[in-house]
């Protein structure tokens, strides 16, 4: 069980090397995570994760993540049981983003709107504007029906 | 050319929906931004805009972010060459992150170390630690005839 993690180098060269991972955490204590499908690499979700979700996450092969909305680790999947399970976990050079690849059970729907991935809207220029357009308006679950009235998820 | 993005819905709905870009900038001004490859969907790096870039990025078409560490805008590949041309955005269901997909131009690398993406390590578990093994070592250029002394990237 991983209790806790070294702290970051200050040597560049160390901290983007091989050995033991000493992750960056900002002044919240997280870091970034970028969670993608594991069969196809597609963007499913950016979360974060303190030192204990990260570590739940290693020991138990199943993605944690600390809600900041919350204030509290969040075992993704729990109310709705699309739990993601971790084939590879990767992170970047200064170690302040965690890159997992996942298989989501249950709906295979990861966004709680329903969708497969919370990255369902294409960002478009119109004049001096920007625009959202819906490209994936398909629901693998309905909300109202998984969630309690308080939207947590 | 965008000059402001309108504040982020109260209400959930309408900010989950079509519409305008409304980015949900964290206490710091910042979304966070994840960067793929639009050939073959490759992780290669995470970053943070600022209202200002996210408004150049859409506006040029060429990948701009905000350097935390040197507190202003950073074009990507200034130095290097390797400048994003961005085929796609899109943002997550509380759009407090962007995704672009991109094409780098000259050497085909996003990371500072020379490598094509940033994530080119994995977090592998040994006993009561996580330890990072380099799974890719390829460098598309040499990281001190590139940038200068003060390893700006």
């Amino acid at each position: 069980m991983i209790r806790q993690f070294p702290e970051p180098s200050s040597d560049k060269a160390e901290q983007e090397g091989a050995g033991p991972l000493a992750p960056a955490f900002d002044a919240n204590g997280l870091v970034t995570a970028v969670v993608t499908d594991s069969a196809d690499g597609e963007l499913l979700m950016v979360a974060h994760m303190d030192a204990e979700a990260l570590a739940l996450t290693i020991d138990t092969g199943i993605a944690h993540y600390y809600s900041r909305s919350r204030r509290k680790i969040w075992k993704k999947g729990e109310t709705s049981g699309n739990l993601q399970t971790v084939h590879e976990i990767r992170t970047d050079c200064d170690q302040d983003a965690i890159w997992l690849k996942v298989s989501v059970a249950g709906h295979d729907a990861t966004c709680h709107t329903g969708r497969r991935s919370c990255f369902y809207r294409i960002v478009e220029k119109q004049g001096d504007e920007g625009v959202l357009r819906i490209v994936d308006d398909h629901r693998h679950f309905d909300p109202a029906q998984v969630y309690k009235p308080d939207g947590t998820k």
